[in-house]
């Protein structure tokens, strides 16, 4: 039986929507769920459960601390060494569990994601991964949403391979189009890391290597939904900003929906007579549906679920991780990166290589060294 | 009769939308609008409209060229010298209209701007300001929503003081409280650029000298709507990425709902039913009821329509460039200035002040000279 970590003291109400989640999930799926925590906490907790007699199983693994919405994220990896997160990312990374959930402090999951789990050979930063719906019916992939605010052009790339590997394994998507979030496609829009990240891209989209991926261009605001592309990177600043306006925009227009429903029977009957088309439309907005964020980059699979996560959002963080498990989205992702790191690095993966009739690889070189961006042709 | 100068040559459809709104604008209000542009092309148009009886009227002032899409915004200013863009700035700086509105390249429209109207003393850079709506039917104004991809924290301080004084003139919000868009609360989010500004704002606010607004501290992206805050500030990247997501979701949204509506009789006779409450809710999302968005920061009221703007939108943003300059905007925006300028620039204005008393000043004063940020209690 599959075995998922669940770290079930990390969220904003633990271990309560945890030990829901976990119950949830193992009496749907036969799938051994460790919850990890202060055992006699999560006993009590697991008594006052309905009986499982689901396909799976639960199981409890001590762990006598609990990483804080407070604690710094090195502090917490460093001075907290029995917490439930280090425990359960100890479970995944030595094979005992396919994979972690976590609704703890992200900061501190992604320090636990880099320090136990390490990074795939050839990534600078991990990023958070997320999935929204598109018009057509299908997804976009979108990273950074939080993990790193200031970021360097050739680590957009590597979010580049990365986010299209999570969309080939997860999602099917044969050739995932990737952009590069941006205010707008002229010249003299976006800003240094934008614009070399592109020229990155576009240089070796046109160099004639291999892609797994084709490279659309810079994508906008608006360009999440309309099915242009499967994949949009961005850095952890702008994308959360994204992510949470896009939250945020949803909220709103059924808050005020619902103010105008208030106002006559008319609208009231009306909304009666939608409430299903409501209610489908909802399901395809919410992120809940996808099981949360995903902590791209690192040897494993460790989901990331909100603080305030429900225990149906645990459940599906489970299925999800599970899924990416048994999909063998960590080996994949280390061969893409292995393929597609001449992106970044030029063609001879040495910094030290000599001159060559190569330009356009030669220039990416320049600025994938940290270099200023006056980097051309050789 | 007051004047408002009309770029008609500059929006994607010129000059339709522009002197169909010209006209609408004139029918309503007793308003003059100067339409510049190819006096052939424009009387050619004007013929095809029904005749004006309006309290109004519509006058042509004719110039030779257009700024193109393509054109890069100096050249363009330095180049183009008789643009229907310039000759109606030159009409706005000069006192001969009241404002000026453009639909046409935004870049160039800020180079018009900077260089005819000029910056008002103090203001490094003006931004391009935006109104949302927000729940309890309040407003939020968002700036730079495209102008300055790459900032200073001192000009996201000059922001805040622009945007508190936009939102206490065309709103009458008593005291805004303005917030500094982030990715998070927490001490480590952000990135240098917001945490410096918060510095300024926080001890600005802390020091006892007076300002006519709050500092409400970070806004995320979900806090556009809540009505927590009036005014956010953020970089122009940013800011047009929040902004375009706004738009994108909205649409998204309501593509969707449509879709599933499509699918039963019993959901097209609820949307029949629910009709007038769809459109009042558009009407309560829509960016053209406030009439597009401002350059703020010049000496004088230049609004930026949308390139794709409709006749609509046009005469909108006749009427919100008429009502700012009749509520006094330009000199209220320089006095506010000229009043809060100690918030980036320390107490005594100058950087050769001696050693001060006041240590949150001080420490204010070193990073808003370009310092790293290791700024603190001198």
């Amino acid at each position: 039986m599959r075995r998922i970590a669940l770290d079930a003291m990390g969220g904003d109400d633990a271990p309560l929507p945890e030990v829901e989640g976990a119950a949830a999930a193992v009496r749907e799926r036969a799938l051994e769920v460790i919850l990890v925590g202060d055992e006699e906490t999560l006993h009590k907790r697991l008594a006052a459960e309905p009986p499982i007699a689901g396909p799976g199983k639960l199981t409890i693994r001590h762990a006598s601390q609990v990483v804080t919405m407070d604690d710094a994220p090195s502090a917490a990896f460093k001075g907290k060494k029995d917490s439930s997160m280090r425990v359960a990312f100890n479970l995944a990374a030595s094979g005992e569990a396919e994979a972690v959930v976590s609704a703890g402090n992200s900061g501190a999951v992604m320090a636990h994601g880099l320090f136990v789990m390490k990074r795939i050979d050839g990534v600078d930063r991990p990023g958070i991964v997320t999935i929204g719906p598109t018009r057509p019916g299908g997804h976009c992939v979108v990273l950074d949403v939080g993990a790193n605010t200031e970021l360097k052009p050739e680590m957009l790339a590597q979010f580049a391979v990365l986010g299209a590997t999570y969309a080939r394994v997860l999602l099917g998507t044969r050739r995932p189009r990737v952009g590069v979030l941006s205010n707008g496609e002229e010249e003299g829009k976006g800003t240094e890391l934008t614009r070399e990240a592109h020229r990155l891209l576009a240089s070796a989209a046109a160099s004639g290597e291999r892609l797994d991926f084709d490279f659309a261009g810079y994508a906008e605001g608006r360009d999440f939904f309309p099915g242009r592309f499967d994949v949009v990177v961005t850095d952890g600043f702008t994308g959360n900003i994204a992510l949470k306006t896009y939250e945020g925009t949803a909220r709103f227009i059924f808050d005020l929906l619902e103010e105008e429903v208030r106002r006559s029977l008319r609208f009231q009957l009306g909304a009666w007579l939608l409430m299903p088309a409501f209610r489908a439309l909802k399901r395809r907005l919410e992120a809940d549906e996808y099981g949360g964020a995903l902590l791209l980059g690192v040897q494993g699979v460790a989901m990331i679920c909100h603080g305030r996560a429900t225990g149906k959002a645990i459940k599906n963080a489970i299925f999800a991780a599970d899924r990416l498990a048994v999909a063998g989205l960590p080996p994949a992702l280390t061969d893409a990166v292995a393929r597609h790191r001449h992106i970044w690095e030029g063609p001879d993966g040495e910094l030290a290589a000599g001159p060559s009739s190569n330009d356009n690889s030669l220039g990416t070189r320049a600025f994938s060294e940290g270099g200023t961006g006056a980097a051309g042709g050789s």
